[in-house]
């Protein structure tokens, strides 16, 4: 691999970690623990891994460890840092006992399954420190949950001796982990699994995960370029900017860049969600925010709008059942709408939607008639392979901006001329901040440590993360602790409990407070790209996120 | 204004300069120079600009000089390093003499015409130092070309006592400059004009002018941005990325970019044009590489695209100013064409190209009937003030990526699954590299020496930017030596020569030379975000195109 003169400096860094880790530790257990929700029912489902204790770490004895074989896993989308949780591991094994193997599966889950994997030697691993990207052995989305799955994996890793699997993933991937502990515990399969909290989402947090890896670093990458672009409104001041940024659900990631940047308007899925706050009445504000910046002569702005925005607006929910429910697999109406032309298929869905009966019925025709061309198309055509919906492929930055370029006043002496963004592949494989390199790093370091003192279907933990790195502590959680019941395709399953904004807490009351000034006002805040070799108020900050939560 | 953290550090950054203007010097001349081409036209419409020397700087004796008023104006489009010329140049103008002031001419040279200004206090100054944007002044693209405007301006020039103007601008605005020395020389106004070389696109350099600013920083932006998307698609390993990038006509940010990340293919307007390659043969190509590296395993990759691709494509030419004659304003079928519904509208469009007479007509309704949807609606919808199709805004990335689709054969294992980008605003504005920091300011000091000897309608100019700064070379060239007649609007008007890439020249041949390796294996290049603290082959690191070009 040629490397950039960048990579090749910043190979170099040796990413910082916990006191603790930096010697000889023992596994010291804290209390008891149950799951956030539905106690009764998490525990029938895990009856091995349930109610286990939480693990901390304290310094302990040196004691000589035989060599063990590892293997680990990158599992969904990617995010900044990927590669040190790997290093961190492996350096974590190797100290552990210098013979110790680490084996990559390659390409996600897929790759346990299949049977496809890497030793990752010395020289791969130091080619690959403190890069962002998962390339080193390649991630995919293939869940991991069936028996059959379970079986096919513990072939190899009996074949290579392995006896410890990470697994480094979002919510889903560290529920299906949980399950994977769950059966090789009750089968006797003399294999421990460990989670590993990864998501630019932001979403994957809780009492004990203080943050997913790799939200620092992505939100960092989005912030820059939104602070570019700001300055760029700013300087020419003649363009609305509406920016639509990753995240899934969750609007972390724009609460976020809100903080580092300080735009015009940002819109919370979540708020819009609690309050019930209509598509007009999104439209109807920001227009509004136009028109009065129009009139102080700033005919320019930054809208950051979160990608999931869609789902949460109150009346897209029934169209988008209503649709896919049209369009469902195999169903006559799909089969209909699949042989029309491309330019008939919008007034198709319209006559199907005035056809319906529902008490959604007439708001669904209404809605769908409002929406712009682009979208109406997107919500009809943009399926995936259950035939529903793509929610996020859809261009909600477009929409929003020309719904509200028809709300605006004509005549004026200002002009309203929108542009559009969306950030999202810019961010998820860029090299790690230093929070991200030592955070992954511990938490991959942790990892091993979980595995040498026995555990099986624990996260790995590192908290107190916006303190100095030496101060971080480290130990385990059980992932059991962290989950819920939930419906998902109609059937009521174990998840971990994705934290979504809330609305009572520091980050977003914070967002509020100053909203109204930022709409107003040019208050846009540059925070430029990610630094690595500067002063540590530069290089080592982590997100506003996580100091407003620290801050309560 | 509210500093980000990493303003707050980098506000401290004293940029380097050439070592001869850190002292007392003395213009010296160098040879008479002549027009690039039309000598005998360009010396009419200059005659008392044309055929001035060529400055250099020399040590000389301190002198004292009076204190001196000069004015400043942003012209045209952001470009990284815009605040570190008026920087420069208020710095060098307080050397002259402490009591010099310096104004800003507000929102571009309407602000010279409509006498908006802003006093630049010291305080101003280093507010802005090393930072992005053009927003300490604003900039505008209002073209300063009449005589009427000329004498406004001149009417609050005098008002504020104000000896000389610089105007920072790309290849138009310089023109206009030159118009303006001239101008005031003939009437003996007593205000110098001096010229600054900006502008992102890289378009205006040559034998004199190394390059123009911002190009460093903005290629820098969209390096970082595609390498981190190339690592991205590494990891996932199903997305093939067609990234669309700024830079109008010409191709130098591609080009550039291309060296930085090395991606699977990168267009190049001027060798399509100068190949005469069709529409046809661009896609087809790509659907032969997208095959090749499909059938080995490699479905995923990144295609970079020159903004300004589509004009150069040999078809488009006839097609597009045949739709321009058919919805010239005021015409009658313009008027029938706005009657329709937004439906109906590629459908008249084609009707109408069927119908045509000319050589063309045959070939154009063939390409229009071609065109993905979006496209052909942009090609009718989307124009200027001027009736003309906008070009910049047809999403070239999507044509492309639907018409490659279109050429894949179906029922392979692999699949394709485009995403599309299209990078601009994200860089025009970012905090300039240490290269452009140093460019910029030493540009804007170098316009103040020139302003202290005396001249006027010359260019700043400062050479040999790949050597360290403190060797760089400093000096004036008569603006009138970079230009030609070009026909425009149907006149015969002076112009800058506009630099497009060269395909003989080194970037355009290593380019080459090393394409096809980068087109089947992954030979991506991750080159990070700028840095401004770090080692300084990391930090001071020019452009590949400065360096190839430097290394002939």
């Amino acid at each position: 691999m040629t490397k950039s003169i960048l990579q090749e400096a910043r190979a170099a860094y040796q990413p910082q970690m916990p006191r603790i880790l930096q010697g000889p530790l023992k596994a010291v257990e804290g209390e008891i623990t149950e799951s956030v929700a539905d106690k009764s029912e998490i525990q029938a489902a895990f009856p091995m891994t349930y109610g286990m204790r939480t693990i901390a770490f304290e310094r302990g004895p040196a004691i000589e460890l035989p060599p063990i074989n590892v293997g680990v896993i990158l599992s969904g989308g990617q995010a900044p840092g990927g590669h040190n949780v790997i290093a961190g591991l492996f350096d974590g094994i190797r100290k552990i006992n210098p013979a110790s193997q680490l084996y990559g599966f390659l390409l996600g889950p897929d790759g346990l399954i299949k049977h496809k994997y890497r030793l990752l030697t010395d020289e791969i691993i130091n080619e690959y420190r403190n890069t962002g990207g998962f390339d080193i052995i390649g991630s995919g989305r293939t869940k991991l949950s069936s028996k059959e799955q379970f079986d096919e994996g513990l072939q190899i890793l009996k074949e290579l001796n392995i006896t410890a699997l990470v697994i480094i993933g979002g919510d889903d991937s560290n529920t299906n982990a949980c399950h994977l502990a769950e059966y090789y515990k009750a089968i006797n399969a003399g294999v421990q699994v460990i989670g590993c909290p990864k998501t630019i989402d932001g979403d994957l947090k809780n009492e004990q995960i203080e943050t997913s890896f790799g939200f620092d670093t992505a939100c960092k990458v989005y912030s820059e370029l939104i602070g570019n672009i700001e300055r760029d409104c700013n300087s020419a001041q003649k363009y609305w900017h509406f920016i639509k940024l990753m995240g899934r659900s969750a609007s972390h990631i724009a609460l976020e860049c809100a903080q580092q940047t300080q735009p015009n308007v940002c819109l919370i899925s979540e708020e819009v969600y609690e309050n019930s706050i209509s598509l007009d009445q999104i439209v109807s504000n920001i227009a509004n925010i136009i028109i009065k910046r129009g009139e102080a002569g700033q005919s320019f702005g930054t809208v950051l709008i979160p990608e999931g925005l869609i789902e949460f607006i109150p009346e897209f929910k029934p169209l988008i059942s209503t649709i896919n429910a049209l369009l469902a697999k195999e169903s006559s109406t799909e089969q209909e709408f699949k042989q029309l032309p491309k330019s008939e298929r919008r007034s198709w869905m319209q006559h199907q939607l005035e056809q319906g009966t529902g008490p959604d019925a007439k708001a669904n025709a209404a809605l769908y008639k409002s929406l712009p061309e682009v979208v109406a198309l997107q919500l009809a055509l943009d399926r995936d392979s259950h035939g529903n919906v793509q929610v996020s492929l859809i261009e909600t930055e477009k929409m929003i901006s020309e719904m509200v370029a028809a709300k605006l006043p004509t005549g004026q002496v200002w002009k309203f001329s929108p542009q559009h963004h969306f950030f999202g592949y810019e961010g998820r494989c860029a090299a790690p901040s230093n929070y991200d390199a030592n955070y992954c790093y511990s938490l991959g370091y942790t990892a091993s440590c979980l595995i040498a003192t026995g555990k099986s279907g624990y996260m790995a933990s590192v908290r107190n993360t916006t303190a100095p790195a030496s101060e971080w502590i480290a130990g385990g959680i059980p992932i059991t602790m962290m989950m819920n019941m939930e419906t998902k395709e109609g059937k009521r399953v174990p998840v971990i409990r994705k934290a979504l904004v809330d609305l009572n807490d520091a980050p977003f009351q914070t967002f509020a407070a100053a909203r109204n000034e930022w709409a107003l006002n040019t208050s846009y805040l540059y925070p430029g790209p990610i630094q690595y070799f500067g002063p540590t108020e530069v290089c080592d900050r982590p997100t506003q996120t996580l100091l407003l939560e620290k801050s309560k």
